[in-house]
């Protein structure tokens, strides 16, 4: 039997640990292609690039693994859409999988992620499709734990199908002594980041910011997101990219006089 | 009785024609700030700025106007957090418009809206929020048959509110010798847009490529808004910023072994 092809990016770029992480644990059960950014693109949401050139290059990063491996100057989104389009045309993958971030995806940041945007991106062309990631932002980030579930979750995307025009973003709680309880299938909390501006001067005397926030959690589910991670699970929200509230839709037709 | 407040955004940045028909038209029913990109954000999605600073400066794009003005070197969702947590702070909008966008941000270009996205900031932050996006690319496109249903709408929603949690995506038909039927409220058409990269050499012999790619909609649904635009009715979409896709939740949890 033909192994399965596993499509691999991240957003904090293909040399970051934790895309190393995912392509090693991606490798033992599947053929791995490697799209993924050329730099950091944290926080791109789903910005795709089309003002601006883009370039794709055959990169180095996994050549000590034997990976095929392409860099591009654009956003996780347009590393899907180039994988697809332009690397593997004919090749179909079985799974496309992006991380392991640097940093969770839980609960609101699911719409700023560049991570969970190339899942995403790969669900709206019929991809099953997980984003991964971790709930430690450091470089240095100990990623051993995740190993386990990285592979069940993969080895189950493979078997069971991913429910249509859904993609799995799936968080890790950060590397602690307690061992991690198990898998949860959450909703995503109602959380949202409050954020402070700290202004500061140039070499030039002119005005800058730099954006920093706290995230704010008032959800109090246990059916959250953010409920498993505190409590030490791993945490699978299944995502659509069907943006409508249709709850919504009679408010609108009943109250509105349009 | 103290005039209604909106805040003002977009994609396209401070100079485009979009923005100042909206300015135009929302200033006859309040007072205005404008918080826009000092340049062209589109496709940025909900991307925001985390490793990067951000400058902020008044601006004197709309001094002919009077109107309060800030130009910003982020992304769209950046503008509306400067916005609230800096500019305006202590002062609350009644409203949040975006727009109004060069090209259409119906069906799945939602995701990769940055005129959306500054809605759908806004609508996270608990403001009530519209994008308005008119369906020609054109920087010279023709925005007079927008203006009485930018104006009906504005009223309505400072009159009627937009339901919790959901931000509205409003677009318009391409000026054309037909006369807009009315408005209709929809659902997302289920399409996407099939790519093809464009691929070029630069001066250095190096190669690059350019994203092009053509909508497809295989979504037949009257209660879409791509019918109603294709049908010349002015479509308004609820969107959400919970992208838990409920459904699937239980699939995973009978189907997969976890």
């Amino acid at each position: 039997m033909a192994k399965p092809l596993i499509l691999i990016s991240n957003d904090d770029g293909i040399t970051a640990p934790g895309i190393r992480t995912l392509v090693e644990v991606a490798m033992q059960i599947a053929d791995v292609v490697v799209v993924a950014p050329d730099g950091p693109q944290s926080g791109m949401g789903h910005a795709i690039t089309i003002g601006n050139t883009l370039r794709l290059d055959k990169s180095i990063a996994f050549d000590d693994l034997g990976i095929e491996a392409y860099e591009c100057s654009g956003t996780p989104a347009d590393c899907v859409k180039l994988a697809k389009y332009h690397v593997l045309k004919d090749r179909t993958p079985d799974l496309v999988v992006s991380g392991i971030n640097h940093g969770s995806n839980s609960s609101i940041s699911v719409l700023y992620s560049g991570t969970m945007s190339a899942a995403i991106e790969a669900a709206i062309e019929g991809l099953p499709a997980i984003g991964f990631s971790l709930c430690d932002y450091g470089h240095e980030a100990d990623f051993s734990h995740t190993r386990p579930f990285v592979e069940l979750i993969i080895r189950q995307a493979l078997k069971n199908p991913i429910p249509e025009n859904t993609a799995l973003n799936v968080n890790f709680p950060k590397k602690s002594d307690e061992t991690i309880k198990g898998v949860k299938v959450c909703r995503q909390a109602h959380a949202k980041w409050q954020e402070e501006f700290d202004e500061r001067l140039d070499p030039r005397n002119r005005r800058y910011f730099w954006m920093t926030g706290s995230f704010v959690n008032h959800d109090k589910g246990e059916d959250t997101d953010e409920w498993a991670i505190v409590n030490n699970y791993v945490s699978i929200v299944p995502c659509q990219f069907d943006m409508t509230a249709y709850h919504a839709i009679s408010t609108l037709n009943n109250e509105w006089d349009i």
